[in-house]
């Protein structure tokens, strides 16, 4: 499989994506000019899997490791948990040269980052993304981040990696509905970026496992999705525009997961859901046709994701959690709008009684 | 008074100095392209003097302003302050076109452009800062953060203000011994970058207090001052090397202010006892005479800033304290030390034999 550079004014770097390639980490970070100490963050079930082969290649390389573990789920995605790996990171006293490696899915991705990014004011910072969520989205394009109380990834910073290192073979130790949900952001890539890959899983018979997905297969839907995002965030790095479109079903997605509060959908479901609502919001303008949009929620359906808003989740209440979201500007939602399958528009125009309406439907 | 640039790969910002340009600072924003909506942070002393003007010149200006209030003192530098401003920016559902406005000193200008650094990874940021620390040093560059219980600023991030603007009149309610402090930073600059600066100030006859110090002088210092930082950090924004210099006497500072749990002594007084102990090594390992050091140290005690490490305190717990220090590279600390009025150099050869034998003379 090839690598991927992720293209940007400064910090640019590469995504290796080879099979079990885990065992090579130490090497691939040696090329990177960084200082001896590493901190690995993970969590106790990832790091049971995949933690011994990760140090063992970081000393085998002569890097100086230590390791801290964060509890799975989303609810330890907070500033406590960030205090914690600070603790750690004194304790060990890491060195502005020293780097923080996250071994995990999207949310260890995420506060490693944020660490990374806060620590001395920076230290180096390395993804080795063990979800398809994350291999596909979250690892990639540095933003990181942790939940405020009253709303997911409030407080973080946009901070790249140095190297996101990518082993497919780690997915086979992902729970099933894990892997779905990381479907779930191929099929946004589809939408979004590149109609070849969405009419690809349209071909597949079965998409909501992995032992149904060929490796060729597997191996366009992580390069395919790696290489779109690379190539949005290297032209908008800060999310100053275009950017934002990498938010397609993310905007009702992020309300859905906060109202049924981070227990009912994993975030890929979420966006899952998502995407279906933005499909009937921009049908309900006149933006995208009826048949296309069905075409996406097929394929969301044939994922084995969800499709539909729980229904005892008020619509007015969906409105008014948006209004907080990130992407509000000067009080307005703007919603990313699929125009044609790999197309998307980014409008201010959706007004709350469209959204209504359409999600009434 | 002037403005001055610095000048940046990216984010390039003024600095620019008038007396009563407090009440201009709404129409000086104006220029800058950000949203309507602005969080001034402040401590309520300083906002006191100068909440009202701030604020009023704010909405003349058309901005919509909310305020947050941090208790004063190193104390309140912490997460558990920051996390309270987080709760005031999601209650005023700052956006990211939004401006946080730092109204007060060093503390406050580095916990603001923490909280703006990471607010919905990354807000705009503006420095009014004063006190003469503030103006001279803290708010230029772009170095934010809080401490951790086991260090002064160990959390943080490089992050730009769109602005610094100040106005030399808000000294007038600096209590003395603050301005004292702001001095030792300017002395700091004579030694390190300016030699003339230098000599200006020891042709002053007294410095220990705003009125005796001429308006012209008091300009010469702020401009001088912040001309000599901007050029530092235009060269080198992430402190890959030289930037390092603008430290001059704040390792050993730090560590004294740990020791004392920052109650004995502020910022300003640290650093100048660090810049005296950092002399004194610098004589002991031959880089520079003994006369040099002296005139130096006359400088600091003209100023009424202390020059003695307090004798309760262990040479052995400041070495040990020094090697935590950020600046710590690979296990060796790194020291600035001059070598003649105007020049520093950067070495990892101070080793503990010799630091301890220079503090002890």
């Amino acid at each position: 499989m090839p690598n991927i550079t992720v293209d940007l004014p400064q910090n640019s770097y590469a995504i290796a994506i080879a099979p079990d390639s885990l065992k090579d980490l130490g090497d691939q970070m040696k090329q990177l000019n960084i200082g001896n100490k590493v901190l690995v963050i993970s969590n106790p079930e990832i790091f049971g899997h995949y933690g011994k082969t990760c140090l063992e290649s970081l000393s085998a390389a002569g890097f100086e490791t230590c390791t801290h573990l964060i509890p799975a789920g989303e609810e330890y995605k907070n500033l406590q948990s960030i205090q914690q790996v600070y603790d750690t990171a004194f304790a060990n006293r890491l060195e502005r040269s020293s780097t923080f490696v996250a071994l995990g899915g999207g949310v260890i991705g995420d506060m490693t980052g944020f660490c990374a990014a806060t620590w001395l004011r920076g230290v180096n910072f390395v993804q080795v993304p063990t979800s398809l969520l994350a291999i596909v989205d979250a690892s990639v394009g540095g933003k990181t981040g942790v939940n405020h109380p009253q709303g997911k990834n409030l407080i973080g910073a946009f901070y790249q990696p140095k190297l996101v290192a990518i082993d497919p073979t780690l997915l086979k130790t992902l729970p099933p509905r894990e892997f779905r949900a990381g479907i779930a952001e191929v099929i946004k890539y589809g939408v979004i970026w590149d109609e070849d890959l969405f009419t690809k899983l349209e071909h597949c018979d079965r998409l909501d496992s992995l032992e149904h997905i060929s490796d060729e297969l597997l191996e366009i839907m992580i390069t395919r999705s790696c290489q779109a995002k690379a190539e949005v965030v290297g032209k908008d790095e800060k999310e100053a525009g275009l950017r934002a479109i990498l938010n397609y079903g993310h905007t009702i997605g992020h309300a859905v997961e906060s109202l049924t509060h981070y227990k009912q959908f994993v975030h890929g479901e979420a966006v899952a859901i998502g995407m279906v609502a933005a499909g009937k919001i921009s049908v309900e303008m006149g933006l995208w046709t009826k048949e296309e949009a069905q075409r996406q929620d097929a394929l969301i359906a044939k994922a084995g994701l969800p499709t539909e808003i729980p229904s005892e989740l008020a619509i007015d209440d969906i409105l008014e959690t948006i209004k907080s979201d990130k992407k509000v500007k000067a009080g307005k939602v703007r919603f990313i709008l699929p125009l044609a399958i790999g197309k998307v528009t980014i409008t201010a125009r959706a007004t709350s009684e469209i959204i209504s309406k359409a999600l009434s439907l």
